[in-house]
């Protein structure tokens, strides 16, 4: 059964062509393998035109990389809560830093995800944003400085304030709202630093995606994710 | 075997619910019998994220509804020539009048299209813009414009001389770039008038979609791209 | 002397011709007027392209009624906090329903107005959004529902639990930061009812810029700011 | 009397805090006296907040840096071709590589244009873009490589074939559209190559607004304009 709880482990597919197609597939089908060997929740976020196949293969979540503020109707070229959850998503990340929208169509987008039942994961890029988009009640934000994306250059190294200062702020204006963290992890001591932090979760890319083993890049990851007692 | 020949029919699925996962397929197959049985084109466009379902239940052509001006990488949410590619798509609207985009990135999107061997159908809103966009040679402009979509006004009813002037614009400027219409095409009538102002095909949305009863509609106006000899 | 203070009226002039060039500089003298004689805050946002001239002509408010989130530099069509402020604005609305912008861009134009020293009034749809943006801490936010902008039903009349549960949601997580609303405003009972629901000011544009005597609307609206003792 | 005519030189002052305020006006000035002084075009494009104090305080062509496709009326923060002209502009670049517009916006930009007889130059970053703008005709087209840029790197040396190509395809599809080039401008010798290159003039930023000594640069680049009999 797809179960989402925290911590987890989102792992963002991009439009990197190592996942893309039948790549898409098999690194559900990696990412769910080592989340039943241990038992913790990682969700794979493949893109539109791979979300159904990918849905149909692995039961763990799937997430969409986006959708649009609109539902069913007269809209052309776009992505709708109703349609990813047809496809088989059953959450969406929101406002990626490559992927940027409006406040208000943040807000209309988590209106119509929550209508349609989806986990909505939205990012900011300071812990003011993060604190902001809080506010909306998403059921969860994650704070990803767009400068170090991709750089290697692990948030929870390069800027535990950054993390601290989100879990504080959010913490304030909605303590029920889940903070996780992205944007350069690369390694399993990365996201050991951000559970300590005190987020619940973070978000990987090109470190998954690109890495020559995905399996054991991912069970670096994700053993940090097992809860301690 | 796909093939791509005018005169075309363009069955844009929009984001209706009524053409959205399973009904999407059904809405496949059935443009795909009446495709057969009167030797014509009718490409189906579905949402992204029904392309892959779409394109391996069928043997017409499937294109995308749109796509990015970016290549395989570091893009969140984004659709590529290359995914669209690879989920079995072989061509793509763009600048749709509900996914408009900057001249820079229609033309990015044809450089892009052609390296990865897609179709290119790009929208206009006025035969000007039409023979503007034909200058980026496209494998076919479609003059659609934008107060009749949807209305059931067809645009070769009500404007006439817009469809005309197209196809006399964007001859004097790129000859060999086809001219399609759209907007308001409700009925076999109206893609009979299409054609005898000297289109080579039509786009049609709501009026198949929404149709009680698709296969007769799809035959209704397919039955006029049976090229007369 | 230039004195922002609340409660205060905000007259956003758009683009209206009746308020352009010329006519910008006379409606600006007529709210200073009235200013003057009832000593409240009327604060005037003309065009960029009147900025300049308004500014020197009259010693009250006057407000950029945008920025974008950039710094002097190379830029072509931009405007700048900087600039603003050289032609002598010494405010700036932000995120208008008529000129949304991205929350990162909403974050940065606060950051940018702070540095200048610009008072910022955050437009917002809703409650939710009005409480999302006083997270960012700007110097006011305004409620405005973009249904009944220019539709002479004003908000205060039509929708005053959107202004308490603004003012409510708002004093939450931003105790500091003052509500303003606007949305229809066309008569000083308006203006009465916003006060008395808990804000501190409104936002004008079509009626007074249409009305057909400045002087006299402009005094009907902005008696109800002479603070209560 | 102000006088458009080719060939022409024209000075971009972006949002640089060089060519801000008080600066704008002398910039301008500067630009008038070679202007004169060797009897060429120089137009100057002031930003939208210092428009109406350069154009009072000189006799050349001024011209807004990019204006919004609509007419007066309810839009907040958006620049109209009516409100420009008011404020004494006479043209208006359109699509500037760092204000790009959608091609339809392009079209209705220049149609408002010429509902008010401002003179366009529309931006262009490729020879066949180049073109398909000249198709919507402008009053002139401007193709300038968005790579070189602020670079110092003029687009007459680094890419003359960008410039040939340019004028050859604008020429075949629209014949009177006159082709202006810009991008790393920096010395006569880059205008000259410019012009002998087949264009009708040269778009000019970072060059002067940043040079030590304006009158010299502005002088330097404008004798090339002198028309040789």
């Amino acid at each position: 059964m797809v179960q989402l709880k925290f911590p987890m482990l989102i792992i963002n597919f991009k439009t990197y062509a190592e996942a893309t197609g039948k790549r898409a597939i098999e690194l559900a089908k990696t990412a769910e393998k080592i989340a039943k060997e241990l038992d913790v929740c990682i969700v794979v976020c493949p893109q539109h035109t791979d979300l159904a196949k990918v849905a149909e293969s692995v039961d763990i979540p799937v997430f969409a990389q986006a959708i649009d503020p609109v539902e069913p109707g007269a809209h052309t070229g776009h992505v709708t809560a109703y349609a990813v959850k047809e496809a088989g998503a059953i959450g969406t990340l929101v406002n990626h830093s490559e992927k940027r929208v409006r406040l208000d169509e943040i807000r209309q987008i988590l209106d119509i995800a929550r209508k349609y039942g989806l986990f909505t994961v939205v990012c900011a890029a300071t812990s003011e944003e993060a604190a902001a988009v809080a506010v909306l009640k998403p059921n969860a934000v994650a704070v990803e400085p767009p400068e170090l994306i991709g750089t290697g250059r692990a948030v929870s190294r390069e800027r535990p304030e950054l993390i601290t200062n989100s879990v504080k702020l959010v913490s304030t204006v909605a303590p029920e709202v889940p903070v996780l963290c992205g944007a350069g992890i690369e390694s399993g001591e990365d996201v050991k630093r951000a559970i300590e932090l005190g987020t619940r979760g973070v978000l990987v890319a090109s470190a998954i995606v690109k890495a020559r083993n995905w399996e054991s890049k991912i069970r670096e990851m994700a053993q940090w994710l097992i809860e301690r007692k």
